[in-house]
């Protein structure tokens, strides 16, 4: 159920371009990945190896864990409500993830959180900020200067409306086309900053400029940049919470630019942070599939007497006993 | 997908019997049937007729529609963020809905808001809280005191604990068992509700008690009643929150007690209130199916081959020509 | 506590020009302003009369009501949880919702509910946004193609950086400079617009561009438009959450952009829609005032000894018996 | 601003009976104190203390720490957005927080994370469920057996209603009265537990009861209990909808047996783990006062003249510059 490449978003190759941060922003991450600190508090020595190690998401942009509460343990043991870990072993608290994920019992997966620190195009931001059950603090344009970074598609993402989707990309624009928009949108985005920064008065770095001229108030200049623009932002969200917005977000519906974030959020974060979660996430929502009433019909009509095979089927299908037991009822192959 | 009686909740006797209010409320309400007001919003008759005539559930409750915004027209006027109605035809307007519920695009049906008074069990009233996004007030037995109303269950739907769900019910009781049952839970709240009395030292009238004596605070005098007495707020949510509150509480994985507040909610309400919506989350959620990964590649192995054939059943199926060609890529049989 | 300008802002001229709607638009609003239903929810006259006609914001921005419910009697009803309307006298009433917003009890005004229509600039868009606890579906870029609408600021709202405060605006720029910021914002967005048409090979009527070329998919064509540009959306909220979005937005330290369209929520709206409750929400909200604990034990030794001139301030402050209570406490002048 | 009695409800003596865990229930406590993790995220020593210690409350009730995340930089950390810790100098830290405090400036509140478990009355737990922006896993009835712990109120707190206040206490019931509440309460909460027994056929430790007879359903036998049956459960908030929930349930009209919960989280549990935040919170909500437009008129004609005693007065009150100035023209006494 993925994009129609036929490969999985986030496997693409990772740039390994430095550009995304400058050096100072590089050093006081630097010190922080050596400090170490005593805690009895639930901790995923997977992920505490990506604390303050940024992943790179587009030409500019970067995802990077900020802060996390829980682990797998934490979701077992806020739905027993224990007193200790609520963890007996590894399998049962896998079966337990997967019937709480399979039969929609959310509130154990919002007893974990997680914080990260996102950098991305504004275009982007406007589609994120419509999950809102999540806390933000963006930085902001009326306080502080945004620096000249701005988002120029790479050559294979630029496609024409898609003639099937009225709200997707359909074909690749040949070599010539796409080298032209990304002139455009370049050239257009470069004016837009000298004129930002014409309209202030000032350098970002805070050097002055023309002294007979007055600086534009920031939060007016501002508004001559252009979509395409970074911001950045602190996002802290539930788990529960974070695997709804990657439902959506990582699915071949959702425009490139955010979904190439989402794939990095899954499979660079959610991945390491609580494994069996994510397994049973795949298995559920990201590869599962929703069948209307009279979808349901015509697939029980085409399955027919066919029990026998069923059972033939069940020994590969790695399906739990009572998981087997709900197909062949939905399936209505009881008989 | 619904109870193991073969029979929907919903389609049981509504009763007759007219001790869920008072003569008091009652004229309150048939004072406020006769008003009429001019308007200019979005207004549907059929729900019109319905304002100020509670719906009675259990043996003492009921719900009641209070007001409501919005109709089938509100969720095709948001989708498209149009100046007038939005409306077209009402087969475009379905084709919309049914559209925006298959691909679970939300926020439209968040456009519609209805407001209920709900009279209900405490211990019902617990489960439905958890429902946060809302807006509840309800009675304050701080301030005032409740009646002498507490809820015993029927013969029938007196059950023991599910050997196969560690959370539900299963076989019936026997006659002498169920009357039992009845008899100790009754005596109990009687008991439970003279000795609040006593504590207060006051009728819910207001006719004071004993004159030597004081009356307990009412905040802790409310401690002694038992989770089977009734108590009543009023509830606010729009219908995107109400679908998913009903998909869970119309389940029959939801305690008998809050089911038969939902299934009147949906059957009795939601039905009248915006028909269009109320068909689509019947196909899509309330009947329909979640298949998982494994799921999908059985029945993936079970429909092989069988293409000619659904070719035939495409025909008796109603559904759409867009569904259509979504099933056979789910069914991988689109060779 | 509004402006330093001495005006409130929502007093300003509302703008005559009519080019922030298309004839058609017009057309269709027209239409609905004549339509009458019969309902017997609570209606507001006042409010019925607003219903279809936008109110002018910026110079092609509005907000208009396009359904509600509720009215000050709603939250009475609530507060009460009562059977009939809960209302008494209209003296009653008042006094009720001033003790409600006093003492913060908020769930009573989440009873009313209000739908707007907003042409807004994106800039403004993403402050607004940032407000969660609303229902919000917005002109999707994706799907459609923008108009060449975009915010360019009166002289008189053009000023500098504020030098006290780090995210305001200060002086007022001179004439010339006016002129030069409000020429460099138009040039920029016109050509990012054509730019934008280019790309799309597509007029937003439909009509198509070059044949040998391809239309650049909409969802990246519009990464060029610049953050001054018009966008809509229709955004539903509770009585409650809206009164603290413009107790945060209708403040002298939000953006001028917004501020416009919180004042003309409050004074256009929310002071027709319910009445009580808005007078009540300017006396201890929008002119009220938050002491600390350090500045009250200031107050209170400022006032030392003066309780004979308290009694006499009394009869002229219109505050009731029980405000003025809690206000001696406060003030330590019990004695 | 606290309950009449003069005396901060935290500061009474916390018990030392130890009868509100069992003995297993100890031991897997005790087990996970002595873990010990590395980790380079944000960590209190003093709130790690805390870990897996639990705060009495009530006769049998508790608070324990599960897991935070961040500290009072992750407040500062969030409002800057920065790449490092955010920190500089812990005077401008506290002014920071403090400056956010005093002006609303609710989301870097947000991004500090706790997670407690908590066992209370039943019907304290309806008015805490009412605060809606938490995350909860409750101990399902449904599911499992209730223990026999019901709450008792000590003499001193059972009292009259308040003649003033129509939803609060007021006088001491006479020590005979309060023996007498004592007795009836402890009579009827053992009686109902025996017949709870009797439905389930079972005791909590599975003990199977008589053969002949079925037991009741646990969803239905638990709704014989009274409203002061003990449950427990999980509870992940943020911080500042953690501070809001404590400025209502810490303040003196909230109930008492809900009130010494909110002020063990706040000076056992908030105070630890972010004490400037505690501070700053303390200084404006709990010991501050809100003003009225009527109100403020008041103050300051009382103040009127006084401009010289008012700078005195600066130097003693420890208030910023800042706040001095905007408290000066709150007052009207720039002049």
């Amino acid at each position: 159920m993925r994009d129609g490449t036929g490969t999985r978003l986030a496997e693409r190759e990772v740039g390994t371009t430095t550009d995304f941060m400058t050096q100072e922003q590089r050093a006081e991450l630097e010190a922080l990945r050596t400090q170490r600190y005593d805690t009895k508090r639930a901790t995923v020595p997977a992920l505490e190896d990506l604390l303050y190690t940024p992943v790179q998401v587009l030409d500019h942009g970067f995802v990077r864990v900020v802060d996390y509460m829980g682990d797998d343990g934490a979701i077992v043991q806020a739905a027993r409500v224990s007193y200790g870990r609520g963890t007996r072993r590894t399998s049962d608290d896998r079966g337990l993830i997967r019937y709480l994920m399979r039969n929609r019992h959310t509130t154990p997966f919002e007893m974990c959180e997680i914080k990260l620190h996102v950098k991305l195009p504004i275009f982007v931001a406007r589609q994120w900020i419509r999950h809102r059950t999540a806390n933000v603090n963006e930085y902001s344009a009326r306080y502080s200067i945004l620096d000249r970074e701005f988002y120029i598609p790479e050559a294979e993402v630029i496609r024409a409306q898609s003639s099937t989707n009225r709200q997707g990309r359909g074909e690749q624009l040949s070599p010539d086309e796409a080298a032209r928009v990304q002139e455009l949108l370049r050239e257009d985005a470069e004016r837009a900053y000298s004129h930002y920064e014409e309209l202030l008065n000032e350098s970002p770095a805070g050097e002055a400029g023309d002294e007979g001229q007055s600086g534009l108030a920031r939060e007016l200049a501002r508004t001559n940049l252009s979509l395409n623009f970074y911001t950045q932002w602190y996002w802290k969200i539930d788990l529960h919470n974070l695997l709804h917005f990657l439902s959506l977000r990582a699915d071949e519906h959702a425009q490139y630019e955010i979904r190439v974030y989402a794939d990095a959020i899954l499979e660079r974060v959610v991945k390491l942070w609580v494994p069996l979660a994510y397994e049973a996430f795949c298995d559920y929502r990201m590869n599962g599939g929703n069948l209307s009433a009279g979808a349901l019909s015509v697939v029980r009509s085409l399955v027919k007497g066919r029990r026998s095979e069923a059972d033939e089927l069940r020994k590969a299908s790695g399906i739990s006993a009572r998981e087997w037991r709900e197909l062949m009822e939905t399936l209505e192959l009881d008989g």
